[in-house]
């Protein structure tokens, strides 16, 4: 069988899973993810074989350092993958919800109930723990799923896919609901976003360069994020202490993440005051600075900050600094240099706190709080699928009810209309 | 300018105007919407000479009366322009709606804001009341428009536009939030359906071919709905008055709407007993059955329905019927060869009512009630812009909220993360 005529097999299969798992009762979902965590478990040492393969091959092809980090299954990876199906059994069920049922003066009662959104596809990149969570996720949410993991990890893969299948027949459900693409042949990504008659949304998770070259090919909508060029504004009412703590952690929590800040503005009026203080956390930490013209005549040493700074996400210990004449200024920056993830001032300023809030036009905006917060488990979400800054459908953190739609449901008496 | 370079600058103007409307207040677009309904009574004689120009070269043209009974602008269509965009200045705003307001243990109070989606560009056919229904939905939920009408409404649409500018100027808000194409050059929606840069959904309003033709070429997320195969399944518990009223109600209230009964399912147990009845009502209204085998057995004057049938949407007074043994077997046919925008189940049985509600995966699903009732007005959405029957976003009838999105807000005092 060729790829292209593989993928549209299991596109076929996922299409019939889901027609299954959305009519799934919560005890069976919550079922099947126990009995996959408990296979996970139990089958430890085999795992651990499967990613030795693979991490030789890794090593034979010369992969880096950080991508052979990410391939490594821990003991503690492979405990943190059967908890992370036991906190999604534990989740409410959102499927079947009925909300804002209301009679209408023709006598219909209308609301909307929470429904699967069907068959998701899944590129993500060679993290074997992808695999059981995005597998989690959408058992959860009763869709069928197609997962496409990065190459390097097809042995770990086909180990936790065979696991994933186990749970889904002990639990009654049908086996084609996780599917994971056991082929390494990169026309396999090209046929899943080419087939909207099978797929329904796709979640790419993977660097810039992948999310760019799927936004132009893909033929099925996306749940996607591109980069996240965060900013923090410190407003001259802000109070010093918690713009120092939280521009700190904003940038130095952790340097590679999407909602770590790449740009940081000041106020003018509190800019020589504020500044130095700042660089003195950042120099202690190494991060690189670069800056505006003015903020270079307050830290004479640091490095010029070019147009492009303000459009790049380092995921580095670098920052861009620019002092801004007030909120206005602040909020036009970040609606024409950010990248509509996650954006917060710091103020003590009542109307400029909402100001900021309603005007900055991203997915997360926050006030006095570090942009780190971004976060699916952070925001109470329960899980996380991936951060979208679109704006149709999921917006920010993605976590069950992202994978699902809300359809109109009228009960009704035997009503026509007049 | 050609076309082209018009709409780019089209589409700049309106992202500039989108982020004055995003945080334009309450009272401002109301007072926009009240100034543009009194502009339209004022100038109802001009508005008529323009239509009047139009309807002149529709009929030079050769269009026919179907065509020119849509474009032209009576006293009572203006009135109705006029009273709609009262109506819509009174909804409540979306925009700014908190909600899910709640603490995190980490301190932090995270919630949803609902906010515009930005520009919206709408493509419809040759009729006026929908550059002035959809402008008034644009302004209320904070998004500038790009409208592009039929061009053989050009005269009538360029008229309306000239008094939505007025209106808008009047109430401080940017002209631009509006923008009518006022070229008929068919590149200009080519050009808008590819600049995603400027434009952040399509909602497209027209004929299945229009439609599929922008399903392939736009590069830009839609709001839009195909077709609408829809179906009433009678069950064999269900209450025959009800079911001939709904029947006849869902088929016969308008033969040319997409929330149009298309395809008849009866269980077999109903069938010898209700199917004569049914006939009788469409006998007498002059529409065509075509049945399957076993309708024709009963009913065995009629035409024989093809497989092509079932996947047809009459928009005339055509129905096909099909008898099915049961709930099952009617909920299989509808999400096989349905459009997945409104069912109907006629039943007394409980059990059989919840799963219908439950498994049929369409926009509305309905119990003993039309599928005449999936309107925007008739679900109390308050207004309507198009119907959905796509997953993702908006679902159904879309109203005003169908034209915003959420983002998340965090309310913080010094928060960092952990």
């Amino acid at each position: 069988m060729d790829t292209n005529e593989l993928m549209h097999t299991l596109g076929r299969q996922a299409r019939s899973a889901s027609r299954a798992m959305a009519k799934a009762d919560t005890a069976a979902k919550n079922q099947a993810l126990l009995l996959i965590a408990a296979a996970i478990r139990r089958e430890a040492a085999a795992l651990k074989a499967a990613n030795a393969q693979d991490l030789d091959a890794a090593r034979a092809n010369g992969l880096d350092a950080a991508l052979l980090d990410r391939l490594t299954l821990s003991d503690k990876a492979i405990e943190t993958m059967a908890l992370g199906l036991e906190q999604i059994a534990q989740l409410p069920d959102p499927i079947g919800e009925m909300s804002n049922l209301k009679y209408r003066p023709s006598g219909i009662q209308v609301g909307q109930m929470r429904v699967p959104l069907g068959v998701i596809g899944i590129i993500y990149e060679a993290r074997p723990n992808v695999t059981v969570d995005a597998a989690g996720l959408c058992i959860k949410s009763g869709n069928a799923t197609i997962l496409r993991g990065g190459s390097e990890a097809i042995a770990c893969n086909r180990a936790l896919a065979a696991l994933v299948k186990e749970g889904l027949q002990g639990a009654g459900l049908p086996a084609d609901a996780v599917q994971v693409v056991e082929t390494t042949d990169r026309a396999a990504v090209g046929a899943l976003i080419s087939m909207p008659e099978y797929v329904d949304v796709i979640v790419p998770r993977g660097g810039k360069g992948l999310i760019e070259r799927l936004m132009r090919e893909s033929k099925i909508p996306m749940i996607k994020h591109l980069d996240g060029i965060c900013h923090v504004y410190v407003d001259d009412k802000a109070d010093l202490d918690k713009a120092l703590r939280i521009c700190n952690n904003a940038k130095t929590h952790r340097y590679g993440t999407c909602n770590t800040m790449e740009t940081l503005l000041v106020a003018e009026g509190i800019a020589t005051h504020a500044l130095p203080k700042l660089a003195e956390i950042y120099n202690a930490k190494q991060v690189e600075l670069r800056g505006c013209e003015k903020t270079r005549a307050i830290l004479p040493g640091i490095k010029a900050a070019t147009e492009e700074d303000w459009r790049t996400e380092y995921l580095a210990p670098i920052l861009s600094i620019k002092v801004v004449a007030d909120v206005d200024a602040a909020i036009a920056h970040i609606n024409t240099y950010g990248s509509a993830h996650t954006d917060s001032i710091v103020t003590e300023d009542y109307s400029r706190a909402l100001q900021f809030m309603r005007e900055v036009d991203s997915a997360s905006v926050m006030v006095n709080a570090s942009t780190r917060f971004a976060d699916g488990f952070e925001y109470g979400l329960g899980a996380e699928i991936g951060i979208s800054n679109d704006k149709l459908h999921a917006r920010g953190p993605v976590g069950l009810e992202g994978l699902t739609s809300l359809k109109y449901v009228v009960f009704g008496h035997g009503e026509v209309r007049q």
